[in-house]
């Protein structure tokens, strides 16, 4: 398939790969960054996207550059994503209002297929697994705009006959995410030989690889199905189980302490996925397993380790 | 209860008997108007009221007008409602972003309490009466982004231990109504002798006077009710049964022709509320019954045609 695809939010830790994955599958890719923004993780695809510099709040400016790269489809990425600050900062408000004036823009466009990328702090709390008709209950201002930003773009492509899909991300990890983040912080740790302290980790998720997110993005993107698709990949897993498993990849489970830090009230119990859709009806299945997954992620950690070791001692 | 509240949208229909309502019960009022936007509907209230002219969209000038008035409690109504287009415009997206900037204003400021004033259109669509407690399904852009802004709100006052509520409104009639709906069309039709051409009218409504959803959406603001609070009286009505009592009291049944024009697809059969909380949790009752609230619609009518058939004799 090749079409053109504007994708925003694509210098990010998810973007990045949707990015790489949309141009392996032949698509013409446009990525929309803040002016200003760093591109370093898609610098070496820069001969086939095209960056366009913008700002989703500037009304007619931005219009205008939407319209002369003309996009037939559109993934909606670009959200405020601050660790810990991103569930009730203010920034969630800037960003349903950039989502309405992107919706605007297209109009003026050969779009028909828009993919608004929502999470799984939309449903309310579940003990067990959620699937794409649980009940949505957003418990916190970023849950709140991500489903607000959905509702609208649902309805805005109803009245049009595009077609609208919203792949739900659920736990994410891999390489490029940032640093302050559970996986990196406990394999930054055990690779330096440091104590690593840590909630109980009974809390369970469904962690899936970036690479495999990417490629579920892209699965559902390649498809007409339309609603919502949980990308995840079915397995609730305990996030201490995530911890050991490093520990046990690194041969240091002597360095962590699961259960020193209290855990925080943003932190569900349970949010995980059954991918009834997304494994169903688009046949999808990730490439990793949790075991594989971490393992990459350690190595590409470890390289970058070494890689700011050698930067850090050529520059003494 | 003396108190400063910013009511947003208030020189509307329903807006204008709120900011009554509001000033009858000892509030300090302040009305945020669009510039240049007449107020008729308030003039007689004029020296009790403080008029903002403002756009909601106009980020920092919106912001400081704000702030120098300084409200305790904010009513937002404001929004597009020209009859038809109100359903799928894009302006429908302007009003999210409004309320978004809305929001971040009363953040300068001493307001404590936010009502955002929501539709019986968020609802899914039921046989037979719903409460607060069924299932949201917002199925036109207006719908879609009522509902947006509430999630917003709701999280962004729960962060703050802010009171948030959202009165959601059914069918209201009553003086004031703009001459394309409704009940303004059967009472002129009839009172012009004019043939009046309806729908089947089989489909349900809960009509409520506005006087009755000023007052009610007062009950609610002096209360400290949070979530979702229906405005309507609980008696579901067949919309053909409000034309033949409006053709009753004006005696002239052989004027109207129900069936005459086909259902519109954006008219469903029934939106009609259980008002549970409205009547058990605040006690609160409407004054007038449809028979009653009708009368003296047309009776408002009936001077306004008269006073405009006198106008337009004196300038001949």
């Amino acid at each position: 398939m090749t079409m053109r695809v504007l994708i925003t939010g694509g210098a990010g830790f998810i973007g990045s790969h949707v990015v790489q994955r949309f141009v392996r599958a032949g698509c013409e890719v446009i990525v929309l960054v803040r002016p200003g923004t760093t591109v370093t993780p898609i610098a070496d695809l820069a001969d086939r996207l095209t960056i366009v510099e913008g700002d989703l709040r500037r009304g007619e400016t931005f219009r205008k550059s939407i319209a002369a790269v003309d996009p037939e489809m559109c993934v909606h990425l670009a959200w405020y994503t601050v660790p810990e600050r991103y569930l009730h900062a203010l920034e969630n408000l800037d960003a349903v209002e950039g989502s309405a004036n992107l919706l605007r823009s297209l109009l003026e466009t050969s779009c028909r297929r828009i993919l608004m990328v929502g999470s799984c702090a939309e449903y309310a709390p579940h003990t067990g697994c959620v699937d794409e008709n649980s009940s949505i209950s957003p418990r916190t201002l970023y849950a709140a705009c991500k489903h607000a930003v959905w509702l609208m773009a649902e309805q805005f492509a109803r009245r049009r006959a595009w077609s609208a899909a919203t792949p739900r991300i659920f736990q994410v990890y891999g390489p490029g995410e940032r640093s302050e983040r559970l996986v990196p912080t406990v394999i930054a740790d055990l690779l330096a030989g440091r104590r690593c302290s840590l909630t109980s980790g009974d809390q369970r998720r469904d962690f899936l690889h970036v690479e495999d997110v990417a490629d579920a993005i892209w699965a559902v993107a390649a498809s007409d199905i339309e609603g919502a698709v949980n990308i995840a990949s079915g397995v609730p897993t305990p996030v201490g189980d995530v911890a050991r498993e490093i520990a046990r990849q690194l041969a240091r489970p002597d360095l962590l302490s699961l259960g020193a830090l209290p855990a925080s009230a943003d932190n569900p119990p349970w949010l995980c996925a059954t991918p009834g859709r997304l494994h169903n009806a688009l046949g999808w299945r990730p490439r990793f397993e949790l075991a594989s997954g971490l393992e990459q992620t350690i190595e590409w950690w470890r390289r970058r380790i070494g890689d700011a070791d050698h930067m850090s001692a050529v520059s003494k």
